[in-house]
């Protein structure tokens, strides 16, 4: 049976927001896999806005998405042949499948998952790429004190949402910044944030000066723009701003904007420090390891806001994640998902 | 003998560059000196970029110069009367005295100087605030290894030009970025720096890629502006930027720019850092006996920029520091200077 394998294909470079015709969909036949090779049914999508700088031919931490290729995207699903000695049929595997049904794999960065651990949903929110950035993002580049306080921006995002609940664990004070009452409640009365600023309707600066009077010690920014620039203007001493994302400038078509109050770095004799999360692959297992103890203790709650969708409708779901739609982690679930026992809404 | 204390002060907060609307000129009455106070006489006054900073009521690391205050200015002079058992008539002595001719002082970050170690005017520079802020940051907060590459914006400037010698010092390859060939020549010839560019008539992005091909490890910079954004680009894995002034920045009537390329510290993994030298204020004589010692063994060379002019020629004077007019550091002799043997050209 020759199977047929729907694609999503960066047709061309978008300037702001991506357009329907910045993507092409075609049907194409699924090779046959060769020795030390697997076939997987890709069965969910990552939606990240991390998606949105590999489409851009910038100066990066890997390279672009090249015009033609099959759109970039980690993803779940089940092996379902196999020439590789480390993958079984059956298996649930992590990996960058790419926006796809069907992806051929020689195993490079692919992971066999525990669904006992967490849904599949899960797997690409707490226990994938979003927890370990929370992990690492807070834990080694922000070095978090007890009694110190913790800003989070995106904080009702996949990473936010886990960073937040880790200062909180280190017995920080947290205040997340999130668009919206919704998401703000949700951060306060589910999460445990000690506070939430709605950068909607509020004066983040101003709130920051009442919910954190000795000043913020770290920022864990996802972010950029105003909510950079105002946080900055409340650094405590010696604070640590760790650059974790910029989805406020990734569609701008006026070109990046850089924070106007970065010399307050100086005032405050502060730090504003970028990482990558591919840095920390050896100690993926210490950190999931971790985050699976918090997650099955009750200590961190995880939220996946999971969408039905086929390959074609993943242009609108990655618009979707620009508009702040979502709350938690964002994953498209693809027909072959559905009726799948690892399929845990 | 009523003494007469010519005063420059501030008559309003400028937009821009400061215009001479924003100056009063008063001759007041030198006060008596009280128990624990001496008066000084003014020979030396620093010219600063920071003073800009000074001028605006913005959160900083000091509070501002209030509208009517004396302008503040880091200064050099001769102790003429003193109920103060620290400091004798005849003592040269560093301090923030003001741009006046006559300073009353407690003693409170009052240094004495060894006229033997220098000049005046290199007590201001090298052995002054100047050198401090080059030594720490470029040691402290930038933490160079041999081998390394070591950018330095303002190279040229007070600041600049002995973080640069500092770090070749410490066998880093050493870049200087400055206006103009004269200061580019300078800076290789006189200095030892590896190479220079020149940014009013070389693309600084492009000469980087040639002269630091492996990327930049450590960057002070000075400048702010498009020259951030260019070092940024060309940062190499887990560089440190160092903020140690904007003076591109600092005249701006469109509000400050920040850095557009910020998220470059991601890509590199790298950080970017301000620091306050009176934090410092403990180690001052360790730096101050290293950099005194590096002059005198030639190993570090010195060169100040001394205008002879009057109190009422400051504003010019401070206006030739945001033109890029001078070399090294930029000093007034005030007439009390002339003729003392305490200057030496």
């Amino acid at each position: 049976m020759q199977l047929t394998n729907r694609q999503c294909r960066l047709a061309a470079r978008p300037e702001g927001l991506p357009k329907p015709s910045d993507w092409d969909f075609v049907d194409a036949a699924v090779a046959a896999i060769a020795d030390g090779e697997f076939l997987v049914r890709v069965e969910y999508l990552s939606i990240d806005a991390a998606m949105r700088g590999w489409m851009t031919p910038v100066r990066s931490y890997i390279p672009p998405v090249e015009i033609g290729d099959v759109m970039r995207a980690a993803a779940m699903g089940r092996v379902i042949q196999s020439r590789h000695l480390d993958f079984q049929v059956g298996d649930y595997v992590n990996g960058a499948f790419g926006v796809q049904e069907y992806a051929v794999s020689d195993g490079e960065g692919v992971r066999v998952v525990d669904l006992a651990l967490g849904s599949p949903a899960t797997h690409l929110g707490v226990l994938g790429l979003s927890g370990l950035t929370a992990y690492f993002g807070i834990l080694d580049v922000g070095k978090p004190q007890p009694g110190q306080t913790v800003v989070v921006s995106g904080a009702a995002g996949s990473v936010g949402s886990i960073a937040g609940q880790i200062a909180r664990l280190q017995e920080c004070r947290t205040i997340g910044i999130a668009g919206g009452p919704a998401k703000c409640d949700w951060l306060v009365k589910e999460l445990g944030f000690d506070a939430a600023i709605d950068y909607k309707s509020q004066n983040v600066r101003r709130q920051l000066r009442e919910l954190a009077p000795q000043g913020v010690d770290v920022f864990l920014d996802n972010v950029g723009g105003d909510v950079l620039d105002d946080v900055l203007v409340r650094l405590a001493p010696h604070a640590r701003v760790v650059i974790s994302g910029a989805i406020s400038q990734y569609n701008t078509t006026e070109g990046m904007r850089g924070p106007a109050n970065y010399m307050q770095l100086l005032v405050s004799r502060a730090s504003m420090t970028g990482f990558v999360i591919f840095d920390y692959a050896k100690r993926y297992r210490e950190a999931l390891t971790q985050l699976a103890g918090w997650l099955d203790s009750g200590a961190l709650h995880a939220r996946e806001d999971v969408v039905e969708a086929d390959i074609d409708d993943f242009p609108d779901v990655l618009l979707s994640l620009f508009r702040g739609a979502n709350t938690g982690k964002l994953a498209m679930a693809l027909p072959a998902a559905l009726g799948n026992e690892g399929a845990v809404a």
